[in-house]
């Protein structure tokens, strides 16, 4: 009777690895493409000409930004994570959250050691970029792991010595993986992927919020063919922007100094408009 | 594999008729008892003394307001019901809504009628106590048919002059009926059926509040027992009321002279404390 | 000590009239523009190269999106608004509301009558379009006119028969008006004002919208500035519309057969990027 | 013009000192004790016959738990604390948050090193009880002090070597201290410090607690005893504790065996109501 997805069903509960200990699992879910086309019907009732085929009025919505018809499916996952990364992942406050406690638990030693290092940019814009040379990159490895290793001895010792587990897993470091259950709505959902997935986001969570992404195309495919058009692979033009690109298509010439733009909008403007 | 509750699969999508033309049905729903047991788990993972039957884990966390386990199911309700209940009702807002527009359809003519009328109350502590008198009943019976049919036939009439939608159903009063979806999680849901079964509510929405606390007993009927118990049957001792009943208990006698309790505390406190 | 705006202060508790009988009265606020960079600040602390003036800041923050900075920022007003106007309001989930409760109060008999009456739109995209020839109008108006009065009279009855509060303003319809206390941050306000300034809401609730938007250019004007420049007046191309626009700047032509686009979208996109 | 409370103005801004190094201190607020007054006439209008003075309806409502009035305070902290003091505080989803970046920021090198060692509890309710003797706390500091030491030493070498700060930063631990401005409304900070001040919240969270409850007292004096009166200070009975205390108030003797309870529940009534 309710529901059910099929190519969701058939994943259900396996774990998909991410990064070198990590995985997400879809626990359970609660509606599909269809639950959204009968929201939308009920709002729109039978009193007007909305598009006549499921596929194009879960575009139409996607397009309107008509949000409150992808919050009425949900779904939960467990996911096993890093904590500097499970602290950027709980600032999304509509869900709803259950962690392993290290005050009731003794916390397993499992570190993300990373198989390749980030340079710092120096341009700022991204934390990082490009890789270190080998040299530098190996002994970062090495460092990552010697960390790991003594931060976990330290864990036990003070463990051994009587030590609260609350107090003694202040010394663990934020590579440590931690797992918790999490749940949200679809609308909410498409909104992580879209933060978390962006090229400014850190590495680690991108590889999250791509498993997630292919998750939910098992899920809700026309929903997130939707999502692709009108929000992850579109661009939103500022209104001076959009002033620049009618020259553009008038032919008439643009430059950064009639542009008015900031130099990052600028450089923005004319990588993604002027092949520059 | 997703789990599922018999019980209540046996009245999906079934109306439970309410009020005079109102009703609920339950269209979905995501997790059971063990779904709360499962992430009380994760959090206390297993360096802990926890309860060890499931029955006794709900309890316990019902009773120490563990209430992110609570967030772990959700369910979905198709509800039919009055404006002014619906304005209540949207109060909660840790939902999700999608409800008819009147901008879209035209809207059908079907308004809540009372079987009786309730009598304001002098003492305004509730709204209402008690019936109207039979004459003064049929009156205002006749008044709410009457008020209902030349409203429609005002709306009808704005709708034949060419009116907007949007515009023509301003003149609809709030006794009618609308529709919607509303999608709220377990503890969510708990809080509204507390907050909305409770005397001080108004009837109409009790009356939703009950069907639904019904239909929670078939989803997770261990939750419902323990809700019963630390939250819809629970007392609450203010700070000073606790030394009152410790009074009692040691067979002092107490007084609203002595009780340092504003009129409507020491009220409250002698019926429900002292038989009176 | 407290961020204060003189140009806000200057309003403070001032309504602005609204419709027949509205108002909005800014009742108190918290921070100004300085209070987002503040936050900001705190984000990206000294370790980057953020625009170095506070305008240039607050501009990138909205560019980029960096919602949360603008939460930091909480306004509270009091507004006096139709019912049919407040239950789209009320949708706007991320505020607190005090609204005043018909069962408490007798309701004072104000309705919304429309100076104007807008014909049902046949196309349907919007709720409405144009005006009512003026025999139409003039009837129109006659009939809200009488039904809120019909229905005043009602009111009165049924409560002069001792019928309770809760149950008598049953027969008010949707245009009477009601007041409440409304808060919100700055981040959710101008979502609320994006949204509810569109052609495609309801006029009614666009002139409340307008008006906030006034307020808020009071309050916080570089905070206003950015939002007009990359929201309210930015235009958000699809992943397809994208390609186009790109055509069009190289000199390509570009169809309605080969824009993939359904009916709808290529109209939006032929009226914005080709003039038709 | 906006209601101003010297009390807190005269510590506007002013960090009061918490943990070792530590701090909370106020920025910003809005509202005042009567701005829950005019929250609560705004709803119950002039209908109704609610406390005539101000105090009274405070306490009003309060013990009705009348929630809404309490929203239309709010207030902004700075806070500096561990993060592992900040990942439980983060739990708390209806707050606004900006938090220090250490993908933007090298971070500073302050840790959060115990002056006192709790141990392990071996009942388990509570994380901890108790102090470590004094060789184990002895070696526990010196371990946390070499802890520390370390991952800042690694943490600077890996910036050394160039590493992105955004992986840099995995090594440090979770005692490392962080900064955030974090706002929230009257109502969810009394819940906040019933929550986290109560003797089940870890030690360290309990100290911020502590000192917001403070915080508060200047700002909204009333608000805050009633809050100590009817919540914090408040006890609640179980459906079967209110029966077994009626049993005690007419004298009979209440036993364990009779008393259907769990073995906790059962310790923690008579705890409570037979001074076992």
């Amino acid at each position: 009777m309710r529901p059910c997805v099929p190519a969701l069903d058939a994943v259900l509960n396996e774990p998909t690895p991410i990064l070198d200990k990590g995985f997400i699992r879809v626990i359970d879910y609660m509606g599909d493409s269809s639950a959204v086309v009968q929201a939308a019907r009920v709002s729109y009732g039978k009193g007007t000409k909305t598009p006549s085929d499921d596929r194009g009025l879960i575009r139409y919505l996607m397009r309107h930004r008509h949000t409150s018809c992808f919050e009425m499916c949900e779904i939960k996952f467990h996911v096993k994570l890093p904590i500097f990364v499970a602290r950027q992942w709980i600032r999304h406050r509509t869900a709803n959250v259950n962690e392993i406690s290290a005050r009731y638990s003794i916390i397993d030693q499992e570190f993300h050691i990373p198989t390749e290092v980030r340079r710092q940019s120096s341009t700022n814009k991204q934390g990082s970029e490009g890789r270190l040379p080998v040299y530098q990159n190996t002994s970062a490895l090495v460092e990552f792991r010697d960390a790991a290793d003594r931060d976990g001895v330290s864990y036990e010792k003070l463990l051994h010595l009587g030590v609260s587990r609350e107090q003694a897993r202040m010394v663990l470091p934020q590579n440590i993986y931690t797992e918790m259950y999490w749940k949200t709505d679809l609308h909410n959902l498409l909104n992580f992927i879209a933060l978390r997935s962006a090229p400014n986001a850190q590495a680690e969570i991108q590889e999250y919020a791509r498993v997630m992404h292919d998750l939910v195309r098992l899920w809700v495919p026309d929903v997130v063919d939707a999502f692709e058009d009108y929000r992850l692979n579109a661009v939103t033009l500022s209104a001076r922007g959009r002033e620049l690109v009618e020259k553009l298509i008038c032919g008439a010439e643009v430059t950064e100094g009639m542009s008015e733009m900031s130099k990052g909008e600028w450089r923005e403007f004319a990588k993604e408009w002027m092949g520059k």
